[in-house]
């Protein structure tokens, strides 16, 4: 194993520290939501003996919504759960890790329906109500078996404090566990969103999958909930970048059973912007926490692009540095390479002036009019060694903007990615 | 310094070595073409003593045809060269390497013509007959005082058998030199191409700027050139990716001096596709080259898609596999990932069958009507140890096809862009 550089070292494990005492400060008992139950038990799928096997269940059906892999060759369960979820109710959502039943061909569809009925027999509740996901390696078929042994011991545990169980039998490669929960005063009552996640696949080795599914009590119909979880998702899993691979697995969910009361939430008005805020608050410090677990991750980098003529066009230069190896390795080895930043967004085909753009490092100017800008390098250097780094391009053409969340490149990411074997 | 895994350092050396056989064998006597002089020089831009002004010169005006970076911020030799080449017209391409002339405002796009400015003085050319590049470190003004000095001894230098030394001087980063020359019977007489060429941006770190000159004795008249040109380009330096990254600086022109006496060369007809085809043949060879020469690379792998419906869907789904990180890192280690391949040519948005697509690395199966292809590891294992890997994605959707020269991503590849600093 060749040394992490010192630097980088020393920010993995204070990540880790930061996490650690997050996590602390977030207890048990705080993670639940009014009417879900959850649960997490090892079904041994993984070799490990580590949990894979996750149920998260709400106690009434509940209007549902997802996003799925836009991929060609998309994995069975997601050709399952995104037919299931047109119809708006979903009352389960049922997860393996450690096997992704993905390339498994039609068998690999049979074996997805075959998990989520035996679910569905176990706890007496309509097929099309299950939604079921899968995460692990792919080109293998399905332990039915071993799921099906798995399913009775998922349900007997379920819980209303289960959810860091649910969470925990999801992960694969991840580092620590993704949780965010939020409340809110919507429509006279007290609104709870709570998220859990997986690490994306653009973060991780052999196309893991990113999972997110998101629990909460408002009251909404189906095409409010639709719009304002598209709305979060465009902002926090489509915003983040860190090899611009896409898996054929990826599905976010959400399920909303109202039982908080509140006054429905419908696809306008105060308190559907409300909700849409804080839901995508809560996928916002998913997505965050995923770029920052990304494989051999050193650095959090928010980058915006501002000034641009359409959010289209804001979009496609803040991924074309977010996605840049140059600009990646250049963080990961502390160097500010505005040049290199500049010529990722000058690459993406968008007219832009030399004179009127304009670059910042958490708010240090690093280039304008045309030049680098002068006398800064000790703050620079400064700014290069922190653990988070917000990048802000001004493009100088318009009013519209785009951030998008990017780890950086090194030695790291090669090692685990050049030595998986398939 | 962390060491190379084994197989990397061996292919490292092989392919080093294979280079030296090759070159040993074209030898100097070889490399020229009627009517033209080259020659190259160290005029003390480089810190290191070496070689760093460049001349070609034709010795009278030749026809010219240029393809330019389509960065939004252009360096100011390209800006210079670009309106220059318009003309159709030109005699001279007179290149500085170690600095590059980019992002240095309105006072660099001054020096780019003083340059040429200088030259043309020198030589007693037109003006606008001189074409200028810059390659190296950007943000600095250019040393026009070495340049002036060094342009008479340059000159003086002028050669026959210059190409050589001609192209010494545009190198940077590169391990090895890129020449490349073939002739063909066209229009009743012999014609010569021969090429040179440094790292494309895509490779090198602190973008460094690809660069390519290919010089031919042919008479032709402009727009079959420009035709010609365009379409070799398409398939070579525009076909090749090692990070995705464009330079400020990549240039790629041709001058063509008539002085073979052949039929003029139109933009149809037989002699046209014999000319274009060995422009092409001359330019692949050196992309290719560039591949192989990218830092850190250890692997040249040629990604071919092939039964697209379009060649611009051809083009997406290989530059989607060839730019992949996940694709990349699998090469470097040697593993036969066919998951990530299909997975990067599934994301681009082109609607894809699993059951009818296929894979093959040199001819050998790896993905066949929705599942992976067995009874092939030994083999497999075998090919993935070569330096020269074919992939052969099969989109079973229609006709149209695109190849991309692609290189591996290895620890190498993050040292050399992390440790580099501004």
């Amino acid at each position: 194993m060749t040394p992490v550089p010192a630097a980088a070292a020393r920010n993995l494990r204070s990540v880790a520290a930061d996490r650690r005492r997050k996590d602390g400060m977030m207890t048990q008992k705080e993670i639940k939501v009014p009417g879900f139950l959850a649960s997490g038990v090892s079904a041994g799928i993984k070799e490990t003996g580590a949990k894979d096997l996750s149920l998260i269940y709400s106690e009434k059906p509940a209007r549902a919504a997802g996003v799925f892999t836009t991929n060609a060759f998309p994995a069975a369960p997601v050709v399952v759960s995104r037919q299931r979820v047109r119809r708006g109710y979903a009352q389960a959502i049922l997860t393996n890790s450690g096997n992704a039943n993905a390339a498994t061909g039609e068998d690999g569809y049979f074996d997805a329906l075959a998990m989520g009925s035996a679910l569905s027999r176990c706890m007496n509740i309509e097929e099309d109500y299950v939604l079921v996901s899968s995460t692990g390696v792919i080109g293998h078929r399905l332990p039915l078996d071993e799921i099906r042994k798995g399913i009775p011991k998922l349900v007997a545990g379920l819980h209303p404090e289960g959810i860091r169980d649910a969470e925990e039998a999801i992960m694969t490669t991840d580092r620590y566990p993704k949780l965010s929960i939020r409340k809110r005063m919507i429509g006279g009552r007290e609104i709870t969103a709570c998220g859990m996640a997986k690490g994306a696949g653009m973060l991780q080795p052999h196309m893991a999958t990113m999972l997110a599914y998101v629990m909460t009590d408002a009251d909404i119909d189906a095409k409010a909930l639709d719009l304002a979880f598209r709305y979060g998702v465009e902002r926090s899993f489509n915003a983040i970048s860190v090899d611009g691979c896409m898996s054929t697995n990826d599905t976010a969910l959400v399920l909303a059973n109202g039982v908080a009361g509140n006054r429905r939430i419908e696809e306008r008005g105060r308190d559907f912007i409300a909700f849409r805020g804080l839901l995508t608050e809560v996928m916002t410090e998913l997505a965050r926490d995923m770029v920052r677990d990304g494989e051999g991750a050193t650095k959090l980098l928010e980058i915006t692009v501002e000034g641009a003529r359409t959010a289209g066009e804001a979009r496609k230069m803040a991924y074309a540095i977010a996605n840049s190896n140059l600009v990646k390795t250049a963080f990961y080895g502390g160097d500010p390479n505005w040049g290199r930043i500049i010529a990722a967004a000058g690459a993406v085909g968008v007219p832009l002036s030399v004179d009127s753009v304009e670059l910042f490092f958490d708010g240090v100017s690093l280039f304008r009019q045309g030049r680098k800008t002068t006398g800064n390098e000790e703050i620079l250097k400064e700014i290069m060694s922190r653990e988070e780094i917000k990048v802000l391009f001004r493009a100088g053409r318009g009013k519209k903007s785009f951030r998008v969340f990017a780890s950086d490149l090194g030695l790291e990411y090669v090692k685990i990615n050049a030595h998986y074997h398939t």
